[in-house]
């Protein structure tokens, strides 16, 4: 029967893969950390929660394409916070910060367009390029650079009449980059010279390390025509099921544009964004005793880990994740032996391995991407298994 | 700036171009009565939003791509109330039906299949259409024939190699037809003919007046591999704005396809879900009553509208919509008339032009889908409303 052949071209996702294994080896009584997966264990906000138990409509009604109003008029307020100037009707609320990607994609891209892209990236940007029948150019990041920007030459002499747009997550998913205001300049004035879009994936806006300030591209106001801001509520204040995000931009046409994506799927969820705005009223406590609590924790695992021997970790300065090569042969590889051939005292670990976040074949197959979304108690054993994982592999993969 | 040249392929639906007249008519102090867009009046059932105030996750988290798994269990119960043999395994939690149809189409699909449908359909279709690149080949049914299945050669000759699927639904968006068992049987052995598939969004699918029997495509379990149903809980439990839907499928190849389109954007919203779930616990006589009420509102209308002169109304058996042909030139002149120009005592309507439910041009410039989701008594003012409204367009429009 007629079943599309591009849906052949969205991969299976290696976490996908692994899953079985990894239920196998919960059915065996083994205890897996979950370094593989962005999912916080932080607490949502417990107003969030309250605000869904005290949802006071009788009718959970269609809302606005766009998202309910009250909540686009709240969002200045956060951003404000920021030095960011940003209005309501800059605000398209989105199921999730994926959706705000899939209708940039589509706004800006006609298929075979094409977007430039750092690698690593963020795994999911594939598949909503392969719906939007968007090609990825990638410019690939090194760990020796800590993944920082690569030349800007290097963009530059990837712009070609179908490039629609550049693509930056930051701070970044998967390598824990967060990128300069310099860079960002760079980066905008090239997109400038050659007339293309600017979108930036800014979900962790907060997790930045070392005092670290956060250079959003939305405080570029002189280029605002031509940014875009995906955002979102999920890793903020830690309800990634809420699936409520942005895209932000001034440019009205990008906007108006998307509103037309949006006016097909009706509107974003309501309850949901009912509880996405009484997040906006989180104490600012909240966010740093979170930022707090993970810096804590990237600097006891980036330690860890560098212990290894033959382990090499990027230098993650913001989110939640970093990227760690491998004394293996292949990653995907290490992490299935992880999860069906190993246990360190009845527990292991689940990994995600990098190679489906690089365009370029070939690269990233000794990587694997680290959520350090678990207590520093957990990442310890975590990472006592990876250790003690990596002799046994090593041992069996002479 | 570089923007796609396929989102202008993406109409300003007709509702948003009548929305900026609406708003002012309100501004005015005109009360409006909203015809225009199948969002009920009726309560969301109580235990919904109990559910909702008693989510008990101390952390909104992403949940599985393809639902949560308590949900996909329990939907097999309601199924087999209709005789129905669905399991868990054969559906995909969706955001919203809007997301199942967008799956299916992406699924099925290369860029320029096609896929027939008969007209005039559920306008959102042409975007789930735009944004997969897929052609809709339309069959056009006719109010003379209740918009009943026209021929089934109408369909074979549309056949080609780039079919993908029939889409069908039923009880039918706009016009409330319920396809027969043999118009499906019709369908489905066309299908088997040719190997293609038949999609039938059954998402009105307990809204059916007259005793008339429901048939869902589901039942016909010898056509079950090229079968997809799109359902909902949108309008069954008053719920809208929750977004949840179901892709359901015995084909197993479709399931896993749909499973990388859901994996790309993580999950389905999670509050909603658990709404989702309580709503399956609905008393039965939940559902009774609301058909007896709805179908009291069809009774109304329908006779209402055939009284007024030159109107000629569809013989709607189901769903909550019809199509009401009007004396005027066009459909949506009048419709902006109607919130522009016209009061009755500070009342007026809003209604849907169906021009865009149509593929082929020219057709349904002189009708409007009317959802009869008001209470009698408002559809009653509503339809004097209709009218005087007339009376008025025609005297200043000879």
């Amino acid at each position: 029967m007629h079943m599309s052949h591009r849906i052949s071209a969205f991969q299976c996702s290696p976490i996908r893969r692994l899953s079985p294994y990894a239920r196998d080896a919960v059915n065996r009584g083994i205890k897996v950390y979950h370094l593989n997966i962005g999912q916080p264990d932080i607490k949502t906000p417990r107003q969030v929660i309250e605000a869904v138990h005290n949802y006071d409509e009788s009718i959970i009604a269609y809302g606005n394409s766009e998202g309910r109003q009250e909540l686009r008029e709240a969002l200045p307020d956060y951003y404000a916070k920021y030095g960011l100037n940003v209005d309501a009707e800059d605000i398209l609320i989105t199921t999730g910060g994926s959706e705000a990607l899939q209708f940039a994609f589509m706004t800006l891209c006609d298929p075979y367009d094409e977007i430039i892209i750092p690698e690593p990236y963020y795994t999911n940007v594939s598949s909503f390029a392969h719906s939007a029948m968007v090609d990825l150019v990638p410019v690939t990041s090194t760990m020796e650079e800590s993944f920082s920007l690569p030349d800007i030459s290097e963009f530059e002499k990837r712009i070609s009449r179908k490039t629609g747009a550049i693509l930056l997550c930051s701070p970044n998913n998967p390598t824990g980059y967060v990128y300069t205001k310099d860079e960002l300049l760079q980066l905008l004035n090239l997109c400038k010279q050659y007339d293309i879009f600017l979108i930036v994936d800014e979900v962790y806006r907060e997790f930045c390390y070392d005092g670290k300030e956060f250079t959003s591209v939305l405080s570029f106001e002189e280029f605002s025509d031509r940014v875009i801001c995906v955002d979102s509520f999920s890793k903020r204040y830690s309800m990634c099921g809420a699936r409520i995000g942005a895209l932000v931009s001034k440019n009205k046409e990008v906007l108006e544009n998307a509103l037309k994506l949006s006016q097909a799927r009706l509107c974003p969820p309501d309850i949901e964004q009912v509880a996405a705005l009484a997040a906006l009223n989180t104490d600012d406590s909240y966010l740093r005793e979170v930022t707090i609590e993970y810096e804590k924790r990237r600097d006891f695992i980036v330690d860890a880990l560098q212990k290894i021997d033959g382990v090499k970790v990027s230098n993650p300065k913001g989110a939640f994740y970093l990227v760690a090569e491998l004394p293996v042969d292949d990653a995907e590889s290490f992490a299935t032996f992880m999860l069906r051939d190993f246990d360190l005292n009845e527990e292991t670990v689940m990994l995600a391995p990098c190679e489906d976040f690089y365009v370029t074949k070939g690269l990233g197959h000794r990587q694997v991407r680290i959520a350090y979304v678990l207590n520093t108690d957990d990442l310890k054993r975590a990472v006592a298994c990876i250790e003690a994982g990596l002799a046994a592999y090593q041992s069996t993969h002479r």
